[in-house]
């Protein structure tokens, strides 16, 4: 698909353009692929405000760039940062734009002490706010990537039972999304179960699920690039009281969340939305992190959905909605799903039923 | 075992005291490990020249840096960079090290404007030359994570035959070395079949393997955060003649390094000594990569080893011999062990044959 980096790269020429540089060196590795379509843990691009862009890689990917990259020329060299700056150099360039938000301070002093180096400036997060928008190929992409992950999470429901470890059920899921089609998991499967479950980010171990626990399962599946990223949470045994009034609460302040977020809504308005509803019930301190964040390319990614957060969401941005409460020593709940803001409403991309599943 | 972290924190501080700095906010994530013993995708340590450290993460590890880090104080923030540079300035510190190599340009300008911090100065590559000498310990640790590679190696010999594709073998080998009981692989599974063995960091695809095939296997477990890293190459059927040269040319140049890697080699010396082997055949062109790399809590780390590389190997120094040679359109040939440095002699970790095994 080169006509679809080609018109990547020409909006970001556009803002590159109206910034008054001559170019940027692109190094966010997602940037880099959504610009060429190269995969590649070593890449830059050298993108001029106006003609043909430069595509660095060093040579374990030579022949790899030569082949998805018809349309680019090509760069192989190690160091691609001090390489694509002397080229700027050498045309004469004025002003080159960089990442400040990739390169490190040591990466800059290098590129600021060679010859002839064009005026380094700030090029802002000029890809990744166009990247927040997705075209329907990319939407189709991750639609995929949420279907692998809801079909891994049917084929696994029956494992979820007392006397597997959680490092174990974390371990079939990667594996089931991987035998569906995945090309990976998306990130690190979380399983939180029991009290485990009142640490959002639990690294699954060698504790074994029992009856009575909550489990709170956080996966997803990449497909060509594209990460989905949902969370459930099911009971094993019919729940306590307590296990049932969380689990309603988070389901209300996700439905919550999912309705609020349409195009033109502020991703601060969204949180407080759906927090509201959790805050509401005297459970405000036990919801500790932010609402959702974009997905795509990477999985976590603009825009983010939290407390004093700004911006509007638009039309085809992809965002989870994941709202929990965590009760240290006890448990927690958390509920997410990957959609995408849309005029029509939010198309929810994971379809995983959101009623309590009692295992 | 909060000692050995005291005991790295306290070598980490002569070195910041040396420097005149008043103390230092390290932000690599393998550093923040290796003097904490935390693990977290989200951490930051002020290690002041003198007196206790403060370890700083997110919400979501809290509970886990409470547990695993009993000795340090801890301190809860999402921003870590800017919490802890304040708190030096709170101190009255007039100079803060960084590290320069990880830290961006972005968050060095928010520190920069924080009131009072004090004076930002690179602190080099400190922890990570305090790194590349392994404790007992954590050679045990990776000797063990090395294991884990030649038993899963061993164990999926048989499914190396044609009709299997290079992904299926590649994930057949990573749920071996989890099954057998790896955190996880260390890196993405190289499996370069035929023609895709030209290709060093060839990524597994859809090719089945042929009989005539040379097949290189690049894989390696991660144990406790440490990283195995190990390359056989095998061939499917009765190897022909070129197949047959470059791989003993190769296992000759692999032979040549491993007996140069001893303490006090220069680390370019020890990759020209296996470079001139396969350069004096006439394949210096077709071999592109450095020779090899330290391992340890990273897959790649200090020391490197290749054409222009400065430096001297030490005792108990983990480093990888990889070379490799390859052929555009046929083929290629690479193998690579992880082995110690030891005044005693190289200590192979790895102990999978270097024969060619004709499958």
């Amino acid at each position: 698909m080169p006509q679809i980096h080609a018109a990547r790269r020409a909006l970001t020429q556009q803002k590159i353009a109206e910034s008054g540089a001559d170019g940027a060196l692109i190094t966010v590795p997602a940037n880099v692929r959504y610009l060429s379509g190269l995969v590649s843990s070593n890449m830059a691009m050298l993108l001029p405000a106006d003609g043909p862009a430069l595509l660095g890689t060093d040579f374990r990917y030579a022949e790899t760039a030569e082949r998805d990259c018809p349309d680019l020329e090509i760069e192989i060299e190690r160091q691609l940062e001090p390489a694509l700056a002397s080229l700027a150099a050498g045309r004469g360039w004025q002003t080159l734009a960089f990442e400040a938000h990739q390169l490190t301070v040591e990466q800059h002093s290098v590129l600021a002490a060679l010859p002839d180096v064009p005026r380094l400036v700030p090029l802002g997060r000029v890809v990744e706010d166009l990247r927040t928008i997705k075209d329907e190929t990319e939407i189709e992409l991750l639609a995929r990537a949420c279907a692998l992950t809801d079909l891994a999470f049917a084929a696994v429901l029956g494992a979820i039972r007392p006397g597997r470890s959680e490092r174990e059920l974390a371990i079939l899921i990667e594996r089931t999304m991987v035998d569906l089609g995945a090309e990976c998991p998306a990130f690190d499967t979380i399983v939180a179960s029991g009290p485990n479950g009142a640490i959002p980010h639990h690294s699954p171990g060698e504790r074994v699920l029992q009856r009575g626990d909550l489990v709170t399962i956080d996966c997803g599946a990449r497909h060509a690039g594209y990460h989905a990223d949902m969370t459930r949470t099911v009971a094993l045994g019919p729940p306590a009281p307590w296990q049932r009034e969380i689990y309603d609460l988070v389901a209300a302040a996700q439905l919550a969340g999912v309705a609020a977020a349409t195009p033109g809504a502020d991703v601060g308005d969204v949180d407080a939305t759906s927090r509201a509803t959790i805050a509401a019930a005297g459970h405000g301190d036990h919801f500790g992190h932010g609402l959702g964040h974009g997905v795509g390319l990477e999985v976590h990614e603009a825009p983010m959905l939290g407390p004093g957060r700004t911006g509007k969401l638009k039309d085809r941005v992809p965002v989870t909605i994941e709202p929990g409460i965590y009760l240290p020593g006890k448990g927690g709940v958390r509920i997410e799903d990957t959609l995408v803001v849309r005029t029509a409403g939010p198309e929810t991309l994971i379809t995983t039923t959101k009623e309590l599943l009692v295992l």
